[in-house]
């Protein structure tokens, strides 16, 4: 801890917002059954097959664990998942896929963190070499890593290929309901309708204290997910307490609020960023994050004031989160002091 | 769910204590550095040294991640651990410690879950041998799964073997607490005094939503840890509400509180059952769990009313868990129905 | 390499016989494609497909490498295995089927090497229970590591078991001519027809160089097999040369001949240690390995003019193999030493 | 097979060189220990040391096994390697690094296959950081999957960036002979004098049956060696025809004999097909492969008569290999075809 504002940081940085609490507080009745047969996970399924059509919905701690237990279940051993280089998976789970899952992640560059057909297609080889892995999955980030956002076509042209050449498509959607917002449709409209076959929905970066769900679109995908999850630590006994989370969040329009407030944060603070003389935005601001490209000499200044990530050293990229807590104010007052901070 | 009573399934379909909710609704403050950078986190390390001594603590999710990210953290691929034959990391977690640790459990009969230096003895071999795994660390139950209690000397013979042998001792501390109240010590007694170099301490089965802790009693055993626990997937990013919960157990006399209820509970119910025509206890309860052994038929009218687990279908031992949640009326109202079936 | 006699320490101690490296240098016809797109892999996978059935073949290095990839290709992450305690992939493979397979090994205790229906019974538990690995297959070795033979009726009872339970039962071959000739029954009585899935066909410890093959007795189970090998570092490139060794035992009768004379040199000994006032045979002599029961100062005698394994520290057994290599005088020589040493 | 020649295909199309065939034959001397601890592998080690200093030597079977086992122990689980897109590790070992070592693997894109410390410093980040794996070995293969070849110089400036910044070099010399004898150089110039920590050193496409050898530079790396060995799958119990294989080679001369004629052959290959018109040789030819551009009708004809790896199908790069057993005639007969096929 500095005494450096921490409020851009990341949406993970941000609390619990109080109806999630008072869901958690509400799970609290008596004994219930462990491992996910209680009440709260049954209604937890029950909303998202309403949300998103026939699925299969798990409960899980976090986002590194959903998307390696997701993967390990739907992956043999010599199976690869071909994801963007900058996927979640390949840069920020410290080898879990490769550990947990025994996958072989095939990464592949790109300009805004996004898949194309095009950027898959060249991977697409060495079916039925024994030398080389099997692609079995293309795995995507809705919104990216980047903040980026793919339209439902994009989504629906990466499926189509997948499937016509026998892989699935997961996503990553730590931030999915940011998207959703963003493109300004349902959860199903990007997902199921896609023909998206794994998800690991996200929520604690949306105001839950920590809780996330794989969901399988097509049953027979799921036969092992069970045990996968076991196996991959991902079980709660408690499990009412995830649930109860994840259930306050869908429920009803919560989620459309948080992350609804969330990219509006976003917006705001990538229009004043990109009204300062200097700064120049990296990518498009399509969800809850902003990527400025600033001065070094104004990386430092800001950095005194707060807590951020560069994340292009050399190009001089930084990333500002915004969260369901993210005021105006805040975001003014950044803007102010990114504004101090370029013309010094 | 069933209409079968749950309370006496497991520790773990108990709910959470009222003030651990409140600890947690209290670490709901605005912003706070993710990944274990908070106060909450800071405090409970600080706590855990006034306890444990000179210890690394790292909050984890679940028993099992804790358990299999201590392991994957102390054990190179070729090593092995010694365990008794009813541990739970060798039947309960689903291959968790041989997939994500890549670990070889040597697993050991026992006559109580309890482990003793004669029987680790004759798996102290193989040392050099290319062909045969390395044992490296020796891994117990404190409270065992068949609810008996290992005294602090039973504990530091086997510290004192292993070490001797170059090995380490791992306690699995689901249910430390319980263990330490029978026998009327603090934690400190049972785990550094005797020599423990690695603990899981359990949270979750005592009256918190989901926590744990891994502890290291020995710095230089943690350098590899936090990659461990991240490749583990259990890594917190939200660690504040994990923390705060074990915190509120730990910081003042919470955890006797709810350990020395759940133990007085067992041992009624265990005098009671006990006292049984043609029921007899399978173990001595030494902490929260009865092991019952009764008549077939006496278990089938048992379950018609109670959900509980059948530990040993040929011999008709059932497990009857009390939690902090048990009421004596609970327990008397079981003994009652026991007392019923077995007459009938 | 000391002074003393090697030739009874293992079967892997003989040297080649000479029409193996015969076949090995009259392989060596300028190009020939690699990776087994070959004549002598297309004639052995002809060859075994008379001896044995309908069958998929592969060849591989050696048995660690046929069993791991073998298992690896028929197991999913949360599958297990039941073996014997005593089984090579339990105890002399340095933990690979765990780390290569990501496997769980259920070991059953056995008097004599072999499983039975009653050991593996308790063990085909827990199925569809997330928190149990998934037992998938069932191992043995055929003749034992204690060099004990299976009958066919025994073999047709364990596949049995195996199948109405949904598992696959795989055995280790490594010396399955001897178990074959022991019988005095061909090799597809012992497998094909026994309800064998999957065999480790061994060939070095029976005068190869170093060859072996997996032998898939379903097709459909092969599905994966091609990926296995290689991912388990199993694939030859010049795989020419170690399936002309396999070719060659398997052609005519060299195989026979190979584990006929081994197994007589066996009983040979057995028969003679047997008569040694003081040294008792701890298994019945049904392969070619005597095990042998001596006290402990004649074990140190016998120490300084042979080496040998000593199987059980505490009761005294030692181990003697016998291979085509093995003379009548070698055997009485030994025979010899040991009345000497017991006499002393 | 079809009936296209396929003495291009690959260097490990051709058979084995006289001599290793009497080597192997000469190693067939009655009884000798197994594992390793036979006359062959000592003089192998030894022979060894005289040509590299002071390594340790373990053979294996094969590349594949060797690279996969050797960076089994050297690496921690949350440790990774960088290599060249190209590499063998990243895209012809069907996962196997990921998988048997658990090893993620960090691969760059090289314009010719070879790794400069420019291309390696911006993966030299994140040390510390628990979310990403750790930077631990820097992997080249010499000569390269493109048939160039590092200078001495080259491969000391990424010995001493990798050492600077705490990593390991590895070298994947399945063809060190080839690269030593392009650069008119001992194998210890490149290798020892380098700076290189860890080789995997072929001998399998320099005109042996099957073998290879892991040389640890530093002993203390080699701690785990003999474990990660066995459990990777690569122990031989008859070691000495593995052993007798390399000290063949590099007893005397043969592996510059070898090598050289083979990357005679290529530079043969080179010349006459760089005079062809519509062909362009695709990098330069320094070892004993040639990596030439031709039209796709081109490729179209020249696959009636041979069988070749089309390395880059939207480029129209093809690969051809020379070896010990190439002849001038060989080469010239391609020539004519690469020039018929270009012409019509």
């Amino acid at each position: 801890m500095t005494d450096a504002l921490t409020l851009f940081a990341s949406d993970n940085y941000a609390g619990a917002h109080p109806d999630v609490l008072e869901a958690v507080v509400g799970a609290n009745e008596g004994w219930a059954c462990a491992y996910g047969d209680d009440p709260w996970t049954d209604r937890l399924r029950g909303r998202l097959r309403e949300l998103l059509g026939d699925v299969e919905v798990f409960p899980v701690f976090n986002g590194t664990g959903g998307n390696v237990t997701a993967l390990s279940a739907v992956l043999r051993a010599h199976e690869a998942v071909i994801c963007p280089e900058t996927a979640h998976i390949n840069v920020d789970e410290c080898g879990a896929p490769e550990r947990v899952a025994g996958a072989k992640l095939i990464d592949v560059a790109t300009a805004d963190g996004k898949l194309t057909p095009e950027l898959v297609r060249p991977h697409l080889t060495g079916f039925g070499d024994q030398h080389h892995v099997q692609a079995r999955v293309v795995s995507i980030s809705q919104s990216t890593e980047l903040g980026t956002v793919y339209t439902p076509d994009e989504i629906g042209a990466l499926a189509r290929q997948a499937h016509d050449a026998g892989l699935l498509l997961h996503v990553d959607g730590a931030r999915l309901v940011n998207a959703a917002v963003s493109l300004g449709s349902g959860l199903r409209e990007i997902t199921a309708d896609c023909g998206v076959d794994v998800l690991t929905l996200g929520g604690t970066k949306s105001g839950l204290l920590g809780a996330e769900a794989v969901v399988f679109f097509r049953p027979e995908l799921a036969a092992g997910y069970l045990y996968a999850r076991k196996q991959g630590t991902q079980l709660a006994s408690k499990m009412r307490y995830v649930s109860a989370q994840l259930l306050c969040l869908f429920e009803d329009g919560l989620w459309r609020e948080i992350a609804g407030h969330a990219n509006a944060m976003a917006r705001r603070l990538g229009a004043a960023a990109a009204g300062v003389p200097g700064v120049r935005l990296a990518y498009p601001v399509e969800a809850n994050a902003v990527f400025a490209a600033l001065p070094a000499a104004a990386i430092e200044r800001l950095r005194q004031r707060y807590r951020f990530y560069v994340w292009d050293e050399g190009a001089g990229v930084v990333r500002f989160m915004c969260s369901w807590q993210t005021t105006p104010e805040d975001v003014d007052e950044l803007a102010r002091s990114l504004r101090d901070a370029a013309a010094a």
